[in-house]
């Protein structure tokens, strides 16, 4: 049974999840608070002048658990599980965050697996600059336009202003498509297929979140060029696929693949596929990935054609496609508890942490028999290919210890005493639901694999249930209005007009913003009203992905956007984003 | 004898090589340009406002062959190298490039293999932000200043200038250190070990040459903290022999670890460990890779104390180190030759290209022969873990491909045509030497494995008895001028103290300048002739690594400085360096 749920979640599988269907009417879901409170962003206590150090009832709270439940005041739990779970820490240059071990080790599994999977299809990876002129930058204006006010000038070096400001890169377009241009002559030369892993900058002025919303961030870029615009259609949708699976198979979040508007897709691009993710407490939705197709308009921009073999020039067909560090944030804001961070076992740093249970009273050849038989765990894990720890510090307490592995999210803990060695035993406690469970030291190599895979689809399926729970179906202005309120997404029969989904757009935002202004504090900026108001076009789902979820897939021709009461042609999800 | 050979080379091992002391007079070793030729550094053919694109004849340009020998124009050789074997481009930020995969994928490499060794000690990787305040980045003044003239700002942002200009990374220590501070409070915290793989930018003026000094570049910089000055000096020289072995055991490219002296050092440092490469052609020495001990200096300025048990307050004993993409220039320099790039197989992206030899006159039967034939060979070499790819474009003639995969360095090339699989044979050509021998095709997956470790200690052993010849051990100024008129490197006693140095480098710097002034051209700049006129300390080589290369190792108390004739101490290093 859970296998079978799990290939339909996983496998994106074409029949629908017919079962699911009966969960349709469950819009209103569990209790979420619906009002944005902005993260009370700490200014990084840099210790840069200072004499004094910290005290160390200060230091000592950083090693304190939560103190604020994650449904009483979301924003305040995300801020402080960054910095308890020891993911980041905040520092003096704002929007930028530095990202500790516990955080880099989960995007370095993220990379290896997307890495090994683009590999095989044949991409390359490179590494172009970080820095562009602005004679390049401003070539494409469509597409500079959506990033100009965003970008960081470097003027001067040393004491020397540069003769000409240079831009860091917000992405790479303007960099790399000028080489295409000479890289690419014959249609030997195609496809052409690279990608790199870098950091970006777009000096945005919307209030940062960890991960979700920084200057400096963390991506894949790839880049395409194919001779025909099937190929590169073909691939859009398998780039698309690979995104998913980093979500759902890698950090055990659903996400639903779909097409954007042609409000929302990418400037100067032909059309925008993305993986929409959902944020429970909320309500927002999250672009979690996106993967565009460009169609020629770079390749005329920039000359890139080719001689097509019969002394025809033809312009390439182009693919962009980026997923960013901001998947890390998704994650933890979807599985993330009032204890903590709760990790998916394929991209948790420790899978297993064993605890040895040694009190006051415990003799020194039965500590001695304890460690022993922890060593002999570790080894029997490792030899399994689980990535396995040992906290043995002798200045903390096993409360402690638990809370702390609590915090971090560690899938699977092992707790072993002496009374556990003589019966040949140990105590294993799940982070997700915390049960515990008492397992033969036999069994231990057979049963540890089956638990974390059992976790992690355990957390993705609670995940997608939530999520299904919080799709509203509409067909009117009144039932999507009524989903908002519920502070769910809403899927809707739509026209697909750029000018409906404008005026759609502002009726939302300005009914919401009135609610919202007067239960708001002063502390809401416009930005934050226009943020927590407006709705929009998140995407036209697949329609397998409408399947999946058990959502209506088919409109009859009589049926009329929830909008505009013109013909509706697509199903589209609606709802506030970040 | 070759395996005991490469054990001395590789192992660092103690004992001497002897045979190699016979060949120390022979320091005039093979006929080297001297005189530095500036790169003629193209600009980069930017296609951004292009209307027309490149001929096809220009085009054609970047598909031929070196047009320069490797000792004919050392400069121009190198520049003509990068772009033709496919590794960078030019770009239209000057001191910045594009990394084409045939480069980058080396560099991932190095990565691969740093990365599992360093996580072997228990270092964790981390990523710390691009920016830094202009704050945070004046507090450690001795560090700074030997970085701020080359320091990039960034002052606007779209078209807002910043409150403060904020700095863009020449280095991490003062990004990191304040945050040091407060994770360590406890000598339970300690040793505390980073590592990340960054990217880093100083505005150099120097001429830039690719990988080996641009203005952005790449590399890992490690920083850790121990509770005691002798946990960390264990590290520095564990990591130094790290990096011995990036470009030894993977570049094939000798190099001597040793100390740098005082005025040589990291600033603000305690001392600095370096491993030093030679380029024959012009006879400089390159830092190729440094490990420092940074003593209490960055501890007490940032105040990275603890607890040590006993209550009492202490300062953590500090190192850094840095492996840049400059290893991936030195090892172009020392191995590559008249036809291209020879690469060292364990870092060559393709290790065996497989040409199929079908001419006109082939049938199509004979030639599917061929051709299943070359799908065993693939499986056959990928079961082994080897690098393969098929070269089967049917515009090219074998000749071209022969000539465009010697280029690119490929170390072994495999062909075979329809006559080959009537015998069960191949033809398998040694990029490093040319050399051609017939393989049975029964004997494939067992000889190729050797051959390519044969090519690497091949490469090694060469590159080794090459620096070796143009090492000059001298005891007087005449004997160091001497060395340094035949570009070698000169070993010789010294004080070791810093005034002597100053004043050894001006007088060799002079000297030289007179000679290079009235024979270079006149877009010699004076920072070219500086750059090739003044030798200044490589490193004190340590004792093992003077016994590996058979140069003396001990100073009688009657031994006198080759400058200053006050009493030596050690034996140093010498040379003009990159
Ligand atoms: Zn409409
Ligand atoms: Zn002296």
């Amino acid at each position: 049974m859970e296998d079978e749920f799990m290939e339909k979640v996983q496998m994106q599988s074409d029949n629908g999840l017919s079962e699911a269907s009966a969960v349709v009417a469950g819009e209103t879901g569990s209790t979420k608070e619906k009002k944005e409170k902005k993260p009370k962003e700490k200014k990084a206590p840099v210790a840069v002048n200072q004499g004094a150090k910290g005290s160390d009832l200060q230091k000592q709270g950083n090693r304190d658990g939560m103190e604020v439940k994650k449904l009483q005041d979301f924003a305040l739990w995300y801020t402080q599980l960054m910095t308890k779970a020891e993911l980041i820490e905040y520092y003096d240059v704002a929007g930028c965050y530095i990202l500790r071990p516990w955080a880099w080790s989960m995007w370095e599994s993220v990379k290896e697996w997307f890495d090994g999977e683009i590999k095989k299809l044949g991409v390359e990876n490179a590494c172009f600059p970080l820095f562009v002129s602005s004679s390049r930058l401003s070539v494409e204006k469509d597409h500079v336009e959506g990033f100009s006010p965003e970008v960081a000038w470097v003027t001067r070096s040393g004491n020397h202003d540069l003769e000409e400001p240079i831009a860091i890169r917000p992405t790479s377009e303007t960099i790399m498509y000028p080489q295409y241009a000479k890289w690419i002559r014959s249609h030997r030369d195609l496809p052409l297929k690279l990608n790199q892993w870098t950091n970006v900058v777009r000096w945005e002025f919307k209030h940062p979140t960890p991960f979700i919303r920084s200057r400096e961030f963390f991506w894949q870029e790839g880049h395409t060029a194919f001779a025909t615009l099937e190929e590169a259609a073909a691939e859009v949708l398998v780039i698309l696929s690979l995104y998913q699976q980093i979500y759902e198979y890698l950090l055990a979040v659903p996400v639903i693949r779909g097409f954007k508007s042609e409000g929302e897709k990418f400037a100067g691009g032909l059309y925008t596929t993305t993986v929409e993710a959902f944020i429970p407490p909320n309500g927002r939705a999250v672009q979690a990935a996106t993967s565009h197709c460009l169609g020629q308009n770079f390749g005329k921009m920039f000359d890139i054609s080719f001689d097509d073999g019969s002394g025809k020039k033809q312009y390439v067909w182009q693919n962009s496609w980026g997923c960013t560090t901001r998947s890390l944030g998704v994650m933890c804001m979807v599985h993330g508890d009032d204890s903590g961070l709760v990790l998916p076992p394929r991209v948790a740093p420790i899978q297993v942490i064993i605890i040895p249970i040694l009190g006051g009273k415990v003799a020194e050849t039965e500590a001695n028999m304890v460690m022993a038989k922890v060593d002999e765990i570790v080894s029997a894990l490792k030899l399994a290919g689980i990535r396995v720890k040992v906290e043995d510090r002798k200045d903390k307490s096993p409360g402690w210890k638990f809370n702390h592995w609590e915090l971090k999210g560690v899938p699977l803990r092992i707790e072993i005493g002496p009374r556990d060695v003589q019966n040949e035993q140990f105590v294993c406690v799940t982070r997700l639901n915390k049960e515990k469970t008492t397992v033969a030291l036999a069994d231990l190599a057979t049963m540890i694999p089956g638990m974390l895979d059992g976790i992690h689809n355990a957390m993705l399926r609670g995940a997608f249930e939530e999520y299904r729970s919080r799709i509203t179906v509409g067909r009117t202005w009144a039932e999507f209005a009524s989903g908002l309120e519920k502070a769910n997404v809403i899927l809707v029969p739509w026209c697909t007009d750029s000018e409906c989904e404008e005026s759609a757009k502002k009726r939302s935002g300005a009914k919401e913003a009135s609610v919202s202004s007067s239960e708001n504090s002063a502390e809401s900026s416009s930005d934050a009203r226009a943020l927590s108001g407006a709705a929009k076009t998140l995407c036209i789902p697949l329609e397998e992905e409408l399947e999946r979820f058990g959502l209506p897939t088919s409109l009859d021709p009589s049926d009329s956007c929830f909008a505009c009461a013109r013909p509706a042609t697509k199903w589209t999800l609606w709802g506030r984003s970040y």
